[in-house]
């Protein structure tokens, strides 16, 4: 009887996401995971190998070591792909279903050696995109660190004073960077990690990536986008709001109520079995019925030019997208739902929740306030 | 005329040293660069295309939004793979070279598609393991960080009071957890973010990669192992400190006196040519001498079993590795130097310093002192 195809990993676990997600172990280097019959096999270092038995959430721990020792005994190559085909070859098997990011390089050294690899596309796990009640809950507490590091982040704006339209807290002129440090430094007192947190003002915050520097200025938008990873879950959070200390032009108090309007649509159409290009298509039309047009002017893109959402778990950016790109929503996902609009001259606005897919409808797991002027 | 055999990355560069050593441009979802006859070239989302042209060190920035919307016109296949094909046949390239560890689930789309595709084992970029004067400038003062936390994190315990074996400051237990806690909150101020900072304490020591939890303990070795990454350079630092509050054991003080030694021993060894296996065995050796034995006993490793070193860099561990994998140690290599020791029962000692390789000997470029008892 030929054996069930079964699923390899090779990774650091600390950078890849499914291996954390099938064998809640972290490591730096990369070490093998096998799955067949029911049975979760580890192959570990000796630097590992303690601590593996120890918290890894798998059947057999084995050193790979002994298998590295067995092949040099044998005048056989060693190395992670040589080593692994003793593992299959012990357990039976000849062909293994790897995740789309696995090696090219071991990948090809299996196949060397005989072993039939396919990649399965995103998402490996299908389960990783229907949330438990228990990585809601993470999320949920991911969240609500983050709209702690935002109330910091807005306190400071709002406590700022103005002096030529720069900010200024307790005498010293408040930057991008000095906001930024105030939000990781919150959410390290909670065991998050904030990484690439986003404080722009003016035109910055109209380059969505664009992590913001230098002072922060009255009177107009200004984007705080954070999205720290749990030290104990490694669940993330994913917040937005984008304020305004002092006075918004009219256009941009247009801006925002189009951004909030659009958001608003996401969320009352996203439910089990709609398809994720369709809440983008209605959050896009909403903007071209309000005359916000999008597209390359002057070399430079404008308008509304990301996804309206993504996966939110293990991962920052994880399936299934609310964008172009085809999915459909089921109960259980977590995505976020964050429309913007950025023109240069005007600013830049978004607005970012995060919500629970359910048959009927979404859960919003965000209760931050939405104001612009602040 | 064939063209020359072009370099292909496909990868977020945020997770992938190799592209964002090659481009200088860091983003969080997976890109497409190209370089072939001397040309760099990036396909960007429309989201990162204006952040890419104005931070990327590349010649050519193009939208892969017009090469996908090319694809759609023309009736074909979309997404990565099919877009990249889209960019080498306008190129002229059939055969591209990527690093080991690029994504199977592209490599093998970009074959089904006639690419001919070649993964180079690491070091993909040989210049990336002998460092510029400007790498070691960033690793340098990533070091002058990690070692202004040590200071943080011993100072801590020699302010700390004894109450029955258990460190005290401030009237509240010292856990590891609240020394970890204080590196990475120095760190930050100074804009470098601590992952996986170890402080463990007792037998938590033994197992090199526990992170350590709980209250920290009088009159045992607590290893602290801190090793940050620059947010503004992405470089990292990596020092180790082995310490006893209160008085270490006759047995501690010998092991630490060998780890010294052997240290040492690997210091006085390192110069270009010189191997890493040739380097690990002489610290081997060192232990085998003083009666250091490794193995597993009772189901559980002890003595010395991890690598002595490793290069150091955009990434934590990178190559050359000192340790029992084939490698010619070469002139402007920068590589931790990390021997240890651990017996539980008595405790894990290891000591660590960074240094550059030079054609006659090595710099260390660690000041930071060795004292056991403080």
């Amino acid at each position: 009887m030929p054996a069930a195809e079964a699923t390899l990993i090779i990774a650091a676990s600390e950078a890849d996401a499914n291996l954390y997600y099938a064998a809640r172990f972290l490591a730096p280097d990369p070490f093998i995971f096998l799955e067949v019959a029911g049975e979760k096999v580890l192959l570990l270092s000796d630097l590992e190998i303690d601590r593996g038995r120890q918290q890894a959430a798998v059947q057999t721990v084995l050193p790979f070591s002994r298998y590295e020792e067995e092949a040099r005994r044998a005048g056989e190559a060693t190395g992670l792909a040589a080593v692994a085909v003793r593992l299959l070859r012990e357990r039976g098997v000849s062909a293994v279903q790897v995740p789309a990011n696995f090696p090219l390089g071991v990948a090809d050294d299996l196949r060397a050696r005989g072993v039939t690899v396919r990649a399965k596309p995103d998402p490996f796990y299908d389960a990783r995109t229907v949330k438990t009640a228990e990585e809601v809950a993470a999320i949920s507490h991911a969240l609500a660190a983050t709209e702690g590091a935002m109330d910091v982040a807005i306190g400071a704006l709002r406590a700022a004073e103005m002096h030529g339209g720069v900010l200024t807290l307790e005498g010293e002129v408040l930057t991008s960077e000095r906001v930024k440090r105030m939000i990781a430094a919150h959410l390290l007192e909670r065991d998050y990690l904030a990484q690439h947190t986003i404080v722009a003002g003016g035109d910055q915050g109209c380059d969505p990536h664009e992590d913001g520097h230098g002072p922060l200025r009255a009177d107009t938008a200004i984007i705080i986008d954070i999205f720290p990873r749990s030290i104990a879950t490694r669940y993330h959070g994913d917040l937005t709001r984008t304020v305004v200390k002092g006075e918004a032009s009219a256009a941009l108090r247009n801006q925002y109520a189009a951004v909030r309007a659009a958001q608003e649509e996401a969320l009352v159409t996203i439910r089990a079995g709609v398809e994720g290009p369709a809440v983008h298509a209605r959050v896009c039309s909403l903007f071209e019925a309000r005359g916000y047009r999008t597209g390359e002017v002057g070399g430079r893109m404008q308008g509304f030019f990301h996804g309206t959402g993504h996966g939110l778990g293990l991962e920052i950016h994880e399936p299934p997208r609310v964008s172009k790109i085809p999915a459909t929503l089921q109960a259980g996902n977590v995505v976020t739902v964050e429309p913007g609009l950025y023109y240069p001259g005007v600013g830049g606005v978004r607005l970012e929740d995060v919500v629970v897919v359910t048959e009927t409808s979404c859960t919003n797991l965000v209760k931050y306030p939405k104001l612009l002027e602040i």
